[in-house]
């Protein structure tokens, strides 16, 4: 059994609290949080704290608040030569204070406060300096049922920016299509299946062989009939920079 | 039973084909294509032609081939008053030769030539100018397993518009973030569940209310460690275009 204590209460804190609980190989023997209000609900089965002079011992202590808020709270922990982790993307190792064992246990995914989470869907990006450390790492996302990968700080910085590319910039393209379509009085209703399809789609096939369409067939014909009905500016430059892009990628032009 | 004669042997001539083999309510009796060679390997199973003035009766014809032939084989039909439609989601549906009663089936999803299809997920968009020839299409819909709208010309173009939105160029934001990943030695692999669970997100919620991020936050320390993580100037524009546009969109800057 693996104990575990964790500090922070936002969302991904929350859903590994949620997601140990079923474990039977990981037990949260504490819950710290500075505002103890955020996990009061919790209190009746698990023990909870504010003050960090009362943190339990245990295995491993899952750090996850704000980015900004990690080295500081590393900093203020009163023990010594014990594992600690952020879940953070962005955020070095090293800014783990370093009289403890510093890891990084970075959950690849999407976490929001109502939605439910399968864990065999959130890939672990695991980073630790000591072997045994990451090996232990490695069995609580085996516990959790989740998948996991050993990636080096500058790994994980760039994993953390394509993420943006194919969840923030990729969401803001669904939002710009629903403002067309909705501009016209068509429903965004209908793009739905398409949009999953082409999620699907690169599960196995790389976006490279997976592209299709009028910007990589260099269909001036319908690239021009686009350009006439977008009216909106903001989103015609989008869509001039990604049919270039694609034409890039495909060897139609230059940039 | 519905009879039908597909013209064209594309990949969407080619699934429809298959998938009304397999109804029981759809009859293909009749497949021409210009060049016959292309469907030769169908001849034991449905009767086929590359001559147009052998084409049989049938309840609708299914013309499916590249959008700028559609309005000369259409002309070309030695028949009147028949049902004609398209599949494209560009054409006029005045593009269909008036001697014949027309009709626009636009499969509104991603077609490859080796992807399964399952036509569950294809939505149709409908036009037709006769109530009664908009029935018969809503029927073959039905038939395939398929949802289905009625759609009129101006709304089926920017769902086209707004499919190369959700399709191509999110696309192409898969591949821009396999080009940051490899470039660093990372895995897009670890991507894929995240990529699947932001087009899953926006079956349930809207994209407005599922964004999430940097850029939403307005978190200018992770937006300018990503600038400096961006060292190909042309991701860099794709990352400051989308960025400024949820901005835009959340009401953190105006364009």
């Amino acid at each position: 059994m693996i104990s575990v204590v964790i500090l922070g209460a936002g969302n991904v804190a929350t859903h590994l609290y949620k997601a140990f609980k079923i474990t039977g190989d990981v037990k949260v023997t504490q819950w710290y949080n500075r505002n103890i209000e955020a996990i009061n609900a919790y209190k009746n089965e698990v023990s909870i704290t504010d003050d960090l002079s009362q943190l339990v011992e245990a295995d491993v202590y899952i750090i996850s608040v704000s980015d900004d808020a990690v080295k500081g709270l590393t900093k203020k922990l009163s023990f010594e030569n014990r594992l600690v982790v952020h879940t953070s993307g962005t955020v070095k190792i090293s800014d783990i204070d370093k009289k403890n064992r510093q890891g990084v246990f970075y959950p690849l995914q999407s976490f929001s406060k109502s939605a439910k989470i399968d864990f065999a869907n959130v890939p672990f990006c695991i980073e630790a300096i000591k072997s045994e450390d990451y090996h232990l790492l490695k069995d609580i996302a085996i516990a959790l049922g989740s998948p996991s990968k050993k990636v080096n700080s500058d790994q994980r910085k760039v994993l953390h920016l394509a993420a943006v590319f194919v969840n923030n910039f990729t969401n803001q393209l669904y939002r710009v299509a629903h403002e067309i379509t909705e501009s016209e009085g068509a429903e965004f209703e209908m793009l739905k299946p398409l949009i999953l399809e082409t999620a699907k789609k690169v599960q196995d096939l790389s976006p490279y062989v997976a592209q299709t369409g009028p910007a990589k067939r260099n269909d001036k014909k319908t690239l021009n009939k686009h350009a006439k009905l977008l009216t909106n500016r903001h989103h015609k430059d989008i869509y001039d920079l990604l049919t270039k892009s694609i034409q890039h990628t495909h060897g139609r032009k230059k940039l």
